[in-house]
């Protein structure tokens, strides 16, 4: 099966949003198995919506449309469809004390504009919208070939995708789809090396998309049923750590902070932060998964030399001595924020974001992170080259991620990925 | 003039990436006075490509195409345009010896495929790529049709637009455009009904985009030389300025926390922060602009009462008896903050940012914000009610905004935008 999607939209053609649905419904078909050959954007002009609608139906089973469903007079994506469908929209009953019951909960009448919104298909048939006035539409011709018709607002779109639009595509297809996203610390390349005969697969299929200090690789499985789909969909996420060890960090989350508050918590751990390079980031993200407070409860931003002194008691002496970024200033800081904070594990940054500032030796992207554990005494310090073409938030986002990971791996009693780890009492040596 | 956007690459249609070209040639394009009335993203599939642009180019003035212009077989944009503009295409040894010698800057050594990159048009334009290997292409049919070949890699296709597309394309509109970015606090409804005259305008244009808390007015100016278009800009911008107030912050700048270091750093201030719901936020987004280390030290995450206690010495009394989510605590915090540090301001937080812990009189959204002035000894403490459909992280970015602009406002000396301000040694009431 071979499909279009149509993004109608003036908004789109002026560049006002940037088209996230295209690329939502792309995946989402290529998961499906169905091939899509164009994606389109028009404004709301019916004359070039129904050319481009009768052109895109002579080649393709299947119109994939969103937006122009609103109320307005130049909403006329239904109307237009149905025309080059053969079909026609009849007023519905239901619809409108749906559209009429929405309007009085948010205390609003709706006007005589809004009727447009209940007709529906004559021949095809109304898709149901649960979050909004709106509802789709799904058109099939006389070849069989089909449209289907959502909102534009992308919540919107996505809801009567996952609800109402997917499942009668699988049933269509005959099959049952299930995805898992399994995340992966480290950068594109060195992954799908390790893991390249796993992405050759067409059941379950794999795909990686790349973002920043880390990887989603995307395992969708089709099946008969849906039990089958998750089974599948779970063995092949199975390999996938097998080979790719403790990088690949979770399953289905939305980031290495929420797995790092829910290993926080199963271990009954407390954590604090001291950041100087990275200001708060590490604890941004930790305090931006809900219910963090149960695991993190102090964090030290000490950009200035002083704070560090006067909040972590790192001693001036050092800070004069080693450079304040330096890895036995990490490994203070880290001590410190045990210390000040009464928590069993910390992880310390100090370094270079960047643009100035470079140090000989220690050029712009240079981080000291450092791990302190309560329990044992030891403190782990790593030295970070995040430099290059990095610009100031790359390496402020890189730093914070491999602190999280610190934070992970101390908590589950895992090794740190490289670096070295001091025992209590022993000196600390420059990196 | 019309103009139809193509984007040609495989990943667009899996949804591997967004299409961010799109948006970013279609506002370009609207700002010259062009009219798009087509965005097509269509595979690295010649036929189909060449159809399309056959079509395309029956209907409209400018195609403007980006992607395909790599080395690899299935990169066949450019030699599919010449066929369809009647061009023909010949290797070009100045295009061959400037990738030549970037592959020997980055120690690698081209291959014969990148031959390809070298071919450039006969009748038409090679454009030169200073920012990567593959030099974009310009062609113009017997009718004066013309299609511009960009590289796909956004960073290359933004600067190649900039550096030469635009201010070809500006000579053929016979006129120089500038733009202007003015940025405002508050949302795009609130905004747009207070200058909606001023959006009515041909020249200058201006354009609102909807951020989460602010919104962006993009305001361009035609003119026949590049003085006159800025200083129509300007005067522009004003009149938006002398309308929306203080609201109205900075323009041509990334966001608040630039303009916040900007100003404390024209006024020889310190700020330090003291946050609780929004974890770190405000000091991350301040240490995010680079120098500000001149004017942030110290940022205090307490994110549990007794990290307020600890490290901020607010009164465990007071947090039993307010509650922790209350005025008289934000104010405390902000006090603390200005001792504990020794700056001249501090903004200080504390509120619920849900999903959970709703509070009888205080919902989810419900944040304290109170600024201190070590200057002065006042405090400035402002309830913000974040909440309705906002979720979690909406709610702590918006709050971080209004701690952001708090500081602004007292650097600046002007008022706050609404809530009280306590002299030293006054109670703080409940608000």
């Amino acid at each position: 099966m071979v499909a279009e999607i149509i993004c109608v939209g003036t908004e789109l053609l002026l560049g006002d949003i940037v088209n996230t649905n295209a690329q939502f419904l792309s995946r989402e078909l290529a998961e499906l198995g169905i091939t899509v050959l164009h994606q389109h954007v028009v404004g709301d002009n019916p004359a070039r919506l129904e050319a481009l609608v009768r052109e895109a139906a002579a080649r393709s089973d299947l119109l994939v449309l969103s937006g122009g469903l609103g109320p307005t007079a130049d909403d006329l994506t239904k109307e237009t469809v149905a025309a080059a469908f053969g079909d026609t929209l009849h007023f519905d009953e239901e619809e409108w004390g749906k559209i009429q019951a929405f309007f009085a909960r948010t205390h609003r009448r709706p006007t005589e504009n809004n009727r447009k919104q209940a007709m529906v298909p004559t021949r095809g048939s109304k898709i149901p919208n649960a979050h909004g006035t709106a509802p789709g539409a799904w058109f099939r011709d006389e070849a069989g070939r089909m449209a289907v018709l959502m909102p534009g607002v992308p919540r919107e779109m996505k809801a009567m995708w996952a609800e109402q639009v997917r499942p009668r595509l699988e049933a269509h297809q005959n099959c049952t789809i299930h995805s898992m996203t399994l995340r992966v610390l480290g950068g594109e390349s060195s992954i799908a090396s390790k893991v390249a005969p796993l992405f050759e697969s067409d059941n379950p299929t794999a795909a990686i998309y790349c973002k920043t200090g880390e990887s989603e690789i995307r395992v969708t499985a089709r099946a008969a049923t849906r039990a089958e789909a998750e089974a599948a969909c779970r063995a092949r996420v199975e390999e996938f750590r097998a080979i790719l060890g403790p990088c690949a960090y979770d399953v289905d989350v939305p980031g290495l902070a929420h797995t790092v508050v829910r290993v926080l918590r199963e271990q009954g751990l407390q954590a604090a932060t001291a950041e100087s390079c990275t200001g708060g980031l590490v604890a941004q993200q930790l305090t931006g998964v809900p219910g963090a407070s149960e695991v993190f409860g102090y964090g030290f931003v000490t950009y200035a030399s002083a704070a560090k002194t006067r909040l972590l008691g790192v001693p001036g002496e050092l800070i004069e001595r080693c450079n304040v970024v330096s890895g036995p200033v990490a490994a203070a800081m880290a001590r410190g924020a045990l210390q000040a904070s009464g928590a069993e594990l910390s992880v310390a940054l100090t370094g270079l974001a960047g643009p100035g500032g470079a140090l000989p030796g220690k050029p712009v992207g240079t981080v000291y992170l450092a791990g302190g554990d309560a329990r044992t005494g030891r403190v782990h310090l790593m030295r970070l080259d995040l430099g290059g073409y990095a610009d100031r938030d790359n390496i402020r986002t890189r730093a914070a991620l491999y602190a999280l990971d610190l934070l992970r791996r101390m908590a589950l009693g895992l090794p740190p990925e490289f670096g070295l780890t001091l025992e209590p009492g022993q000196p600390v040596p420059e990196l």
